[in-house]
């Protein structure tokens, strides 16, 4: 590919809203261009690297026996009610109407399609297990889309989903498929990522892990354990936190006038958000009844998956004008319950004393007040995030807090879109069963921004040989050398006929644009032909990776590259 | 792949609505599955057709320098209303609004996005001529979807777009795309597809070709020239029609009471339609005001295509409720004109003598009526669709008509896109100008269905080569046979080892199954091991086309294949 005609820009600054790594550079590089919100069209050096991406996921997914389908974009609402999933998910699932007035969506994920896939096909235990997949364009109507391919709207996704006759096929199978994403992440050049258990909820299962880039860009919160290497997202991380002071205080009401939050309050009475007790409200979603009210220690966040498994819904920060409770003043001693109204505990109150909490009416706090004493809950609920220090619930070490990207998750599904959808197969003795599911994902994108995240310094991007766009940045410095044009020219057509992967930088332009720009595109190895290096007789080829120079003859230019060119 | 895990059935009988041979069986041999009205489910089959398909395009692309891109499905209206077709398309454009009240469209094809791709990164002649393409999902809310993949809602489409300095340029780069059209054609294994020249008006240029294959099931019309070999769509093919006869008649009005189609009038007067001049009226849309009425032979057919050229607007067939004209007795002697109408002679109806028409009033009609006699037009305009027997206007030969499928279409669009959209780079000369562009589409799903409805008999589908989704159907006879399996699986390890692509038909079920099924699928080479061939040492293998046998040794099986398996 001669770079005079590539469609794809190098620019020297990096438009105003990209902060992250990945984003800035694969704009500046010319790989990608957005073209709205959270959507972005691929220029052809991001398809190139996408492309050898999806080949290497293919050729794993084959291995483990996958069949390649293509489920649609646009699905029928009928589909989505069956599995309860029209109306459970949010505005992230695109809903439209066609020309017939006929309710659609655009598909954020594909369980349904794959059971649909399968109804009617599949009806006899013998035919299980089997695993389909696809590699198809996703819309999720994202409400804050960011850092250019790490959270978009529009992506490409590998989604795959295996079907089996029992929980123990499905485990054995859901192992195999993660040693495949270990050996794809590996093969595509990934470096620092490790898998964390997640939560199912979402998609109907039970057991879920996530594969995640450690980065402090990283959306994502993981919980980690340096002893026994246990990791989880914090959405399902427990963790043991150090016992509270057992030292009684005397209760009494003081006033605190406008001090609302925690940091007003422990301000105001100089006290720490340990020695808090503050309350969260949540509403739950379809419920207007029910008013949640969590009591948790002022350093301490609430962990909304933990709070949903134990409420049994999707649940919302509620506002409290109407529920009679006096904001920012809300406490666990006497707290004037009404109709609809769900007290619960957090763990890190449990033996608190010589606390702070509100003393529900305006202006007012208590402190001095005792668990033990003046509360009395009847059961503590682990509904905190676990926050650094607090220590492993398997060996006991302290936990470490890192942040990662999530680039991949697989799910055992369990019987949710089979039962729902009315997939049935007969087993051994006749019986119709429900079969069991898991479903696994790659995000396309958000990989590639990964690998960009992870292999690139300040110079730009340095992609990993094996997903390169090009292999060979082949760099011809003072091209008005008719010499050195002509060296370009014949070296471009030979490495090509030889099948090497060029980028040729055929521009007639200063040495400082091309090599920066050799560096900015992140591809792996330069070649420079020079008046200098001419007269030397010599190639000088540089490693983008390290750095290093290997000089190579005509003769053994072939060679050299091949050493080099290994994946 | 062994065909007991594969997800795709076998079914004996086609849906009720499925009346094409490719949408039939492709549905009864398992490769495709509704899932809505006109959107479908690729199964592994139709998706491993489908990848061979796009890999040969994609090499033919890259052959003629495209670059490979993506650009998004969803796109925001602001790039529509650039170009005008926000409004300008019907409800084929799927339009709707994001959580954030954004209106947004489905892409059915991307010459906007394209352009948007080369807008602030194309700024100089030299790097023109280029050429970007994709495969991406289309969506077009198609009225009536038809016959499965011949006419669905959402389908992959390759679409490429060429952006040039001059329309020598483009011209020169077109006929280079229409070769590799043609290669690409070829290499697919279609045989009976023609180019045929088209309607380039609703991407907004002049010159446009089509590609067809000929089939009786087609929905467009073509007008074929058997001697000179000019083919054009009927939409915009001109033929010389036969001179009418001059024989004066004696103009009379007569009663005609009910008579109110050609037809009706043809068979109460005792005359035929080639005597009659009709009227078809016509609304143009977006116009109120205006009413087009078209007088033209009672056997012909008014094109639509040319009327929108020659009235400037699309146009539709109008109720006459509030024209003041009298249904079915509407003529051109005396036709009371009311503001806003335009009447336009067919030439059809040039030099017609002794013709009825209509008499305006109700329940009559005149006969023998006299064109230079009596109506006298200023002007006859070529309006009617071309009819068999026509003669070429360039030969002079008589024209054939014949259905076809479209399958690919390329346009030369001019500046339409990048005018509106603001794409100007330099010349050079240093000034700004818009590039000039073509562009260039192949439904993939079409050509699947245009391969299956032409390679397939009255036992199934018969892949050509290049395509078929595996290559060996292993067909073991008698499983329950323990020498037959266990050949069988020995067999079936070792093509797969030499990389031969089989699908191996593990069933313990009849031959008479396995045979049908083998036939139905459309692989092209059977190789049956039964008891009988056992004894024989032999290997019987069937060609899927031809129905020839070739007998085959272990030591001489893959020689045979490597003969066999060729494209």
């Amino acid at each position: 590919m001669r770079i005079s005609k590539l469609l794809g820009e190098r620019l020297k600054n990096a438009p105003a809203d990209a902060t992250a790594k990945s984003h800035i550079y694969l704009m500046r590089a010319g790989y990608i261009k957005p073209v709205s919100t959270g959507i972005f069209t691929m220029l052809p050096p991001a398809q190139r690297v996408s492309a050898k991406i999806q080949q290497i996921i293919r050729e794993e997914m084959d291995a483990v026996g996958g069949q390649e389908c293509l489920f649609p974009v646009v699905m029928p609402r009928e589909m989505w009610d069956a599995s309860g999933r029209y109306s459970a998910i949010g505005n992230e699932l695109l809903r439209f109407k066609d020309r017939q007035e006929h309710d659609m969506v655009l598909g954020m994920t594909h369980e349904e399609a794959a059971t649909h896939a399968a109804l009617n096909i599949i009806k006899s235990y013998d035919q299980l297990p089997f695993m389909i997949y696809q590699f198809q364009t996703k819309f999720r109507d994202e409400a804050r889309p960011r850092a250019g391919l790490i959270r978009a709207r529009e992506f490409i996704m590998k989604d795959a989903y295996s079907f089996h006759m029992t929980q123990e096929d499905l485990e054995r199978y859901y192992k195999e498929v993660y040693d495949a994403y270990v050996r794809i992440f590996q093969r595509v050049g990934l470096k620092k990522f490790i898998s964390v258990h997640s939560d199912g909820g979402a998609m109907g299962g039970k057991v879920a892990d996530e594969f995640q880039l450690l980065t402090d860009i990283g959306e994502d919160t993981l919980v980690i354990c340096p002893e026994c290497d246990t990791a989880s997202n914090v959405d399902v991380a427990t963790g043991i936190m150090e016992e509270n002071d057992h030292i009684f205080g005397v209760k009494q009401e003081i006033f605190t006038g406008e001090a609302k939050t925690i940091d007003e309050v422990c301000s105001h009475l100089n006290k720490s958000p340990k020695q808090c007790a503050k309350a969260v409200c949540y509403a739950v979603v379809g419920d207007s009844k029910r008013t949640i009210i969590v009591f948790i220690r002022g350093d301490r966040q609430v962990n909304e998956t933990k709070l949903r498994a134990l409420v049994g819904g999707e649940v919302a920060v509620k506002d409290l004008e109407d529920s009679g409770l006096v904001k920012g003043n809300i406490g666990c001693v006497d707290l004037p319950l009404k109709e609809g109204m769900e007290v619960y505990f957090d763990k890190s109150l449990e033996g608190l004393e010589n606390f702070v909490t509100g003393a529900n009416k305006e202006g007012y706090h208590y402190q001095g007040v005792s668990m033990t004493r003046d509360v009395k809950p009847e059961k503590f609920y682990d509904l905190s995030k676990v926050a650094e220090g607090d220590k492993c619930p398997i060996c006991g070490a302290k936990l470490v807090i890192k942040n990662g990207i999530e680039i991949a998750n697989i799910f055992q599904l369990g019987t949710k879109y089979t039962s729902t959808m009315g997939l049935t197969v007969h087993d051994e003795n006749g019986n119709l069963v429900n079969p069991i599911m898991g479903c696994y994902g790659i995000g396309i994108g958000r990989l590639i921004a990964s690998l960009a995240e992870e292999s690139s310094d300040d110079k730009g991007l340095s992609w990993p040989m094996s997903v390169a766009p090009w292999h060979i940045y082949l760099c011809p410095l003072k091209m008005s050398d008719e010499r050195v044009k002509a060296a370009a020219e014949k070296l471009y057509k030979r490495l090509t006929a030889e099948n090497f992967e060029v980028l040729y930088d055929d521009r007639d332009t200063s040495a400082g644009i091309k090599l920066t720009d050799s560096e900015l595109m992140g591809i792996p190895v330069r070649i420079v032909i020079s008046p200098k290096t001419l007269e030397e007789g010599t190639y000088e080829i540089t490693l983008r990776a390290t750095g290093e120079k290997i000089f190579a003859r005509d003769d053994n230019l072939t060679k050299k590259l091949d050493e080099i060119i290994v994946y």
